[in-house]
């Protein structure tokens, strides 16, 4: 209710600030025996850290995560789990005047007016550093939902400021920084080596799919698999747009194209992104997200003090130029936890349910 | 948890089919003492209903709202406000090989996978028909948050299928059957002439706006109000895409424009959409969405029978050659009813807060 | 959130005040393809109505149900199912100076205080007249279990005022008014004249059990099978007590003799109840509730009137001289909603969950 | 959903084993500006705490609480709060034979069989040590309400197996090991010394009140505040009874002498134990508890093993010989947390109420 839990079922509490002593997350309502150790988590957490190349802040954080409960003998047991990853890098000295001044295109004007104070240091709680615990609960999701469905997660860079990024294949995108689906990044590198240069930061758009995922995931007319994705997508800092499938090019569609005709051999295209009235199809979800540029820049802002009088910002401290190139394994993350909770309902309600219409996609949960 | 309640605190329970005796809701939590009658209501029904132009379908259905509970001498009592309406034309003999095809772009093959069975007169669950009493519901939030805070909420098309549609005034918008801000919507009318003609059908996109919301609603982690948002964009029927403020135009900005700029007047320009680290700031939450087209055409489309066999199906009966265009009053509600319920959540944590900021929205709740 | 919802995943949404048009309840979360109709609803509710036998309340209310969605060709779709039950016989006339006043013993005074306001007719929403839609909804509940495990739910009245009622049989409890396990109530009869005649009211004990339940029910922490049994009970109207097994009699056991001993053939004794560590262990689930005196009395009562000066009240009107007369199809029915929604969690979680241990109970869900 | 959160608004999530690294808990919804520090809490974490007399578990525990989040410059910040304690004195070997057979009167067979597996050191998830976070978090609760309402939490011990200890006054609980509000425990102490040289275990029953609690808490229908408050006395570890007010006096109680008459000047009795209609009356709240006689006793129990076959079970370790006498301010915690999370649920619901009536009782929220 305070914002703080995602899921229900497979409920996931995220807890600490930027320069605390840790952040973490406990999950509750994992299935019993699932093998787990906290190396299934930390390949993830690994991907999303910082520090690992020019192009993202140099904050050198390990994030390496601890399973403090949940766990006996190398298996779930379907009590909480608590994973806990320990701040080791603060260096509050670096935030200047954040403390007396809003930051454009930060958090700290709504906070302050929210809650009448808040914890300044690296953010804080509206700290991009708070998705960490979320890729690992969603390593959980992940593994659970391989094991049980053959469900698996994928996601890359599409755009990155101006700059459009074909798909050529997946197996790039473990090769680059970017997390971008080409062979040769060349192109981005100079355009991020420029931008940074410039003192300035640029938005950047991400694909993230799920494909095995079962049929029948998502409810009727609330939290219907689609809303629960854009739900958690626009829920990952700095996301300002989601699409499902067609997405806004559906605008200037006609339905005689748009509707995704089905044959024996399954659907013939995949317009709705995996999800109708709300239910997955079976198909895999496809998803798109905008994600603004970085406010935390060097180019100094025009803003106001916490006393209402006019004050310049100029955001120093170690950040990302571009929040987007980080964001994939953040957003597969939150699929996975928004796919788990659902698996979960799913067989709570529809345990019993038999059907004897063939499974075109063949892949009924 | 089972999909058909929206919000915790004003917690809005949906019910009913399509074609059954009767569709509702039932909404806990609204705060007591509230003037509230039928006709207060019936307004905005009035706005969503069907057969009102020959743009929309021509089902015809007065929309008439009773009060079954919740209302004593004319005012709210702070208990569950039953909100009924009778369906009055439901022809489901127009509906042919509905149960026996799945109908391309609708949620015949979901639901059915899901649930095992499906209701298919008129869609069942899955009909935008329900979508009514959530505009009933967002009716009882718009009038609250009117009295307490001065916010309003408005909604216009922007787009129909092909055609960009200028923003030129508020004003316009009630005048014409497509809730366009435009004087002269006589292009729109033979466009769509057209694409009944052809037995086609398009997608569109609107925009929502709600002005006078109080500073500081939505929480930090999860249930951000730009979260909160998209779900419940995303959660009407037919929407395939969510943007807050800049939206995906943000893709491309630099971090130097798109960080909202404050002056001790205010914020200089609103790309955040008046949210900023998913907390309100007091500036026009500003949120646009894509409607796909409507999947109900009478052009014959490739599918499958329930026994995988290869069939046509073309859909008779009345449907919207433009889901969209009855699209505006529905967002307007979901909006409405995401702000109540940040709105009651804040003062039960917040209620004691004092800030000494000067808020430049002069807006606070 | 606002307490007119109870359970998640089965979840009951009840709506109504004594004296408006209607009362009723949305159940969210039913299976899908369970057979239901009025009539498997009405037996429990002609079970509570009033007007059965002098000992209760001469209002004369059918307690007709009607079912308004969720329900198509006979079988629950797994969409809610809205149940309506009209008022039919309210004479607010008879309520005196309810409005004015505040009557000992009656919710009169919290809920002015809470809700600033409130619908004085027959009680409101305070009224045990909405104990109704429960009673519906547990009959829901009561199916799909008897269907899918053989759970059955049966109670009976223990002790009545100052008259403790031996068990004889269960065969005998619908034979009479007072839901007795004895097959001679002549005594019962003689007390409850009495006491009606000397114009007072006196409480009540009331047995629940369920058979055939399970083993896995409940959660760890919090949400554990009994704490959910107890919240449901203490919520029923005029309830003062919750027992579980040997309840308040445990206080004066030792460790030696309560905890129940297991054999090869099963459980040696069931001080537990049916419980331990808050999940059933499959053994009949056993439980006691005390119910208060009767409020509404003719005899006068000191008390003050709303400007705070003191008056006499006197309350008039048709109440029941026991309200425990007709708490054994209420607390039945509640059992069976705490029992639905723990083995829809249950699967949920754990519905891969293989024991190689043998089951002594032989009702593993 | 998965039983490990109690409150919504309020709302503590618990983790940890007993016999795992650590325990703890994330507090989820308390106001900012709260002053907090460790010995805030540490305070009641050492009444609950092991090893304190003779009469309790050896077991040694500091139960030192670290706040890991949520709390800045010594002032909560309205976001997570989590709270950690560090098991130190783990002996697993201590258990015996706990891994292959079912302790009568403990959690070993229902775990079992829900989850197919269990963590068997200590008790793992069903250890009453869990209930060190929740009097972590209550005291949270009770240090807000104090300064809010000036609200209070007292609890003592009535009765410990047969003897039956008088209230003589407040001040003497802290003065002994017992909490019993009496100034001379010889006799307690004698019959403890005995009990535990017999190898056996006893019962006991607590009795825990809240003055000063605003009038207006609690839900109409179902999170009634007796039904809140039952639900978390029940979930308290070996809990098989709770009675609110009169509890199960009330049976023979008649409705002339049940409720309490109103004056000028307030109640003039509390048999509704300071609820009526689920909503707080402003009078004291007092509740009542049956603890079990603990199930870990050294007398050798007839059982079974997970083979099925016949088994004795002797449980060494370090046991309390009544849990019961560390009950105490486990049940004010698990009292506070309710009357928190109405507190709030009140002020999002109800902020605006004004209500003209005298408070009789003088302490609206």
């Amino acid at each position: 209710m305070s914002g703080n839990t995602i899921g229900s079922l497979f409920a996931v509490t995220n807890f600490g600030e930027s320069h605390g002593p840790a952040i973490g997350c406990v999950i509750d309502g994992c299935p019993p025996g699932l093998s787990l150790c906290e190396a299934d988590i930390q390949t993830d957490l690994d991907r999303r850290r910082p520090g690992t190349s020019r192009h993202v802040t140099q904050r050198s954080e390990l994030d390496t995560v601890a399973i403090l409960s949940g766990v006996y003998e190398g298996k779930t047991t379907g009590t909480p789990i608590c994973l806990l990853i320990k701040n080791t890098d603060q260096r509050s000295k670096d935030y200047g005047n954040i403390l007396e001044t809003f930051r454009p295109g930060h958090a700290d004007y709504s906070y302050l007016h929210k809650y009448g104070r808040r914890d300044p240091r690296g953010g804080g709680r509206a700290s991009a550093r708070l998705t960490a615990p979320m890729v690992a609960a969603g390593a959980v999701a992940k593994k659970w939902l391989l094991e049980k469905y053959g469900t698996t997660f994928r996601g890359c860079m599409t755009q990155i400021g101006d700059i459009t990024i074909p798909f050529e294949s997946w197996e790039h995108v473990a090769g680059n920084p970017f997390f971008a689906p080409v062979a040769d990044v060349s192109g981005l590198e100079t355009y991020m080596d420029d931008l940074r240069k410039a003192g300035d930061s640029c938005g950047a758009r991400i694909r993230v799919t799920a494909s095995g995922v079962p049929v029948g995931l998502g409810e009727p007319l609330f939290d219907k698999l689609d809303a629960d994705i854009a739900f958690a997508m626009m829920g990952i800092n700095a996301v300002k747009g989601v699409e499902i499938g067609a997405g806004f090019a559906s605008v200037t569609q006609r339905g005689s194209t748009h509707g995704d005709a089905l044959s024996p051999d399954g659907f013939k295209s995949n317009s709705a992104g995996g999800v109708l009235g709300g239910i997955s199809t079976g198909q895999d979800l496809e998803v798109s997200i905008a994600i603004k540029p970085t406010s935390s820049i060097i180019t100094p802002r025009e803003s106001i003090d916490t006393a209402g009088q006019p004050a310049v910002v100029v955001t120093k401290g170690r950040h990302d130029p571009c929040v987007g190139i980080r964001a994939t394994p953040i957003a597969e993350a939150m699929l996975a936890l928004v796919v788990m909770e659902h698996a979960l309902r799913q067989r709570a309600q529809n345990a019993d349910v038999q059907v004897n219409t063939p499974d075109i996609m063949r892949k009924r949960g």
